[in-house]
């Protein structure tokens, strides 16, 4: 197979990193185009980025020459690891453009004909699209993948819709990769806990909805049950741990929710596509697991896991969820985007 | 005035190290017997005990000398800082043999004639103490101050039970210190979280409902409403921070609740005792605050801190709550209530 | 007694914070004036300045109105917490117009006519300040401090210096605060060391030759021992630990340098500066200490710690020091190198 | 080819769990056998062994049933993960029943005619076995494994000896893993540095000495130059990392010392052992590498990393190393030295 040819906007910062070093060696597609400020455009990909991954910068890469975030020569499918400030134009730019753009960015996550993806959780949304370029006149598309503390949650729930989610409390623990550079400051979360992360709860609260809603009729319903969130940064390198509070309408036993969880299997499972874990969701029956620093890195960053599995005497249900917040939370989420679109036939 | 003396049991270990800090330069007690193991017994404080606190021993508790924890030498006034394998049994016998028993343990907190004290929030259930001496023919007695986590959520509850305590949802992020030695080991905890304190969420749910119950005709009435505990052990040395979920029945304002938060005084403030906060509940405007490393050392560790006073799109205000762990959650609890105890004639 | 009234440059950033927390509660100076940068002049300090140290603002300071970097109003004696980026102009500009600088930042530290002060070490280098006026034309003068691992080596190296000094390796473990902000990325240093920080090892190897120097003849004669320092950051929040390997040319015994540490005592001492540590050289005899965590704020974070003396096989003698690096080795520092300078009469 | 069976003695601890995990996959070794103490003998492996490590145990050996640590069934290869407080008589025990005991233990690693081997640096010290045969009636041999920040300065110093090593001072920053469980307490070690690590400084300095000694004439010749360690405990999870000064007698530039580290290959990358690392030692350019987290698991964790290369004051050279503590520096090494003494047919 001849490996399509993918850019990535914002490839020299911190999440742009992350998806160079995720499509390292993926079997379909290859980084060939790097998008990045004016600042660095001309410049060797090595000589304008500062790794600050683990490891070392992947040859193939190091070597592109650093582009401008302008449409002209980028290969259709474009991964966006845009920054906010910046991302709401480029990413419109791209697609208009013809550019297939699948966006890790917030920017457009909640503009109501944007799929706001999770592959096993919500595949249908991305029969929005066409609604999408029409409403737009685009030939190409934006498709997001939701925040990397969403992503956690929305797959620890995705299981559990089936038995009617009423209500959601949720606290996250927060790792502090993928917080751009330089990020979270060490002096600030050196040995302490920052209680507050400007927008993450609001964020987490409406996608972890949109996402958990129902394509019809050309739209997308959210789900009814309030959801709240508590989001917090610890002391943690990767991984995003979560507790929950749960009521479920239709009672079901600890029994059926563990099935639920380890059974829990999506088009990404059936199609194998390349980054999908071979089991979405893993619980964990260790009294103390899951454990970030232990567990974030098993199934390559890709499944979340479940744990503590527990009556909760205000909601019926509680538990923790953990996953991986660069990878399964960002550019991985994304790449599945991407393979999910291909066998779609989206990137055609 | 002349100094009480006071006992410290279990005074070798991490808890009765942290009631020799504490009660170093006391007004009103002197530590004047340390009591330990057999091991222990005979040697003095200095060579017994492997001083594990910030900064040095006190030097007028390094020279006594340690006896068994049987009651005959000691003073009137102990504090029980005994592991829970055997305070049982030795707190029941001190108390037998007429001593005052102040102690940090879990074992008799749940008894039905034992006060659960936190002295801002419910004095009067020491009124329970002349039952608990009739029942049990003792001349002495046992009042126990709670888990270090509940005390913090209790503190920042207290103000809020004029308003109606409907549901209470929280979520721990506790610290490492206090857990004993050698406690929890770093090879667990180092940039990781762990999501499980075993008994504590079940102690944290039962504690604080007998808390903030009422002493009523000869019995202590629980709390009616549900309280659900996620507890989790992060990487962070003093001050145990929690995400609350509150529904509260009488409705009222964020105006309300965070006055209420900062109006509230009791006993202690009233009396003055030496160890009282001014402000036992001191609300931060500051959106990322507070934090354990930040905040925990201020008002000597005895006051709690709140913020973030939100609505909870699924029980009405969310907020956080953040204490010191082994001072206000531990020896300066302990202390506190003696303390109070002491200014209601129950010393004499 | 009147308080002088003292200004700090740069006082809205991290250091000036230091130096306004330092000097909160001093008994001969009182901060009247905060210079900053452009962008904050005209504001309340409460208002220009994230605060970021433990604790909260104190109040006192929190109502000035920040002024810009201008001689002007300021009063005669202003600490200097300027950015090296602009401290060379605007220290000169202040010192020339009769200010006398007492300055943290590095700029004119290694001149010839500018004193490199350890009050403890090497207190009669201000002799050299009568030079540095004649020189420049200059009213007010510039007195520095060094830089933070440089202090800790010092005063350590100080008792020693009658052994005669030969070679020293010095490998230092340095904590994260004191960078300014955001300083040290969290993702860089959380459980990881960072074997480089820049220009540090210069600074020390030339500071400490300087600082152990002699005055003679109105030049300072740096110390002809060679000094090799490896620098480290590691994830400790306050606190440098530095591990010194020594050749002392007279051979002295153990316990010659343990008494050398234990007897160091100078002109502070003997003068009772306010901010001088009683004892400025603490040998702890423990084998684990000591410990920057535990042992960094005794003294009021004034003193320095050594331990662990034994032989060396290469170098006769090694050791551990460590000191408060934002306190003893920055605005501590300044603060007591202008108390020993009110003494002498310089600020007259 | 049909795999060999080893067996671990002291499996069910952290560093036997260590060797499982590294063997989990390995071409030539399969863990048939596991011994432990009375109390876990007779359990499956999977019941009597707390899992610490990253990941879940490996499924082959979970099922084991753990037997007591005597020489009756075990295979003829056993790699030991004993506990130091018996490993020497263990050891003997099965040397003598005819076992090629592969130890990582400390107990025997200085005595005369045991082989103290790195595989890349003193491969012919191996020729002390048929010498330590004959001197105790052994059929079988032992052969151990230096202490883990041994390992990682003498894979450094090794291809510095052809400049003939002239004296070494050493400080190590060693991390957390590794030192059996609990090990380190976090109340010790978070946010702080310990500085003394019992009985590792002298380790380092006789195993540094005797294995970048001579064989000749059937005996070690020990490396006459002084090397001084400082060994300190930092807040790392895995990776030990050192700040080294060497004087070496040849006065090579820093381009020969870094070829020197480059080109470093031996008997384990000629024959292309399965766990050499291809580069046993890598120099690293960049100015702050390298460093534990980002580089401790590049080479699977069997390379040293070198890097800031520089002139020192006092000794000549200077530059950091840094290796897997756990890999490199205990399982690992174990594990190379026996598919060394595989390819000497020391295993028939």
């Amino acid at each position: 197979m001849q490996k399509i040819e993918v850019g990535v906007l914002g490839a020299t910062g911190m999440v742009g990193q992350h998806f160079v070093k995720f499509l390292r060696s993926h079997p379909w597609f290859e980084v060939k185009w790097a998008g990045a400020s004016d600042r660095s455009a001309g410049k060797k990909y090595r000589d304008a980025t500062n790794w600050r991954l683990d490891g070392v910068m992947p040859e193939t890469v190091a070597g592109l020459t650093v582009e401008e975030c302008k449409p002209g020569h980028a290969p259709r499918l474009v991964f966006s690891a845009m920054d906010a400030s910046v991302a709401t134009e480029i990413e419109r730019e791209f697609a208009s453009a013809g550019h297939v753009v699948v966006s890790n960015s917030r920017n457009h996550r909640m503009e109501a004909d944007v799929p706001l993806l999770v592959p096993e959780v919500n595949p249908d949304h991305l029969r929005i699209v066409p609604l999408q370029q029409r409403n737009r006149g685009w030939k190409g598309q934006i498709v997001t993948n939701p925040n990397c503390s969403t992503v956690v949650l929305t797959m620890a729930l995705g299981p559990l819709k089936q038995f009617g989610i009423a209500r959601v409390v949720v606290t996250t623990m927060q790792a502090i990769s993928g917080a751009g550079y330089p990020g979270v400051a060490s002096v600030d979360i050196m040995a302490n806990v920052i209680p507050f992360i400007g927008g993450e709860e609001e964020k987490m609260q409406q996608e972890t909805q949109k996402i958990l809603g129902e394509y019809r009729d050309g739209r997308i319903e959210p789900l009814a049950a309030p959801v709240s969130a508590h989001c917090n940064r610890v002391p943690v390198v990767d991984g995003h741990t979560e507790t929950v509070s749960v009521e479920l309408a239709k009672g079901p036993s600890r029994e059926d929710i563990i099935q639920a969880f380890g059974e829990f299997s999506s088009v990404p499972q059936e199609r194998q596509l390349p980054s999908a874990p071979v089991q979405p969701v893993i619980y964990m029956e260790q009294a103390d697991r899951p454990q970030p620093r232990r567990d974030v890195k098993r199934q390559r960053g890709m499944a979340v896991f479940t744990g503590r599995l527990r009556p909760c005497p205000v909601f019926g249900w509680k538990f923790i969820a953990m996953g991986h917040n660069t990878v399964r939370g960002a550019a991985g989420a994304a790449v599945l985007n991407a393979e999910l679109m291909y066998t779609e036939g989206l990137l055609d």
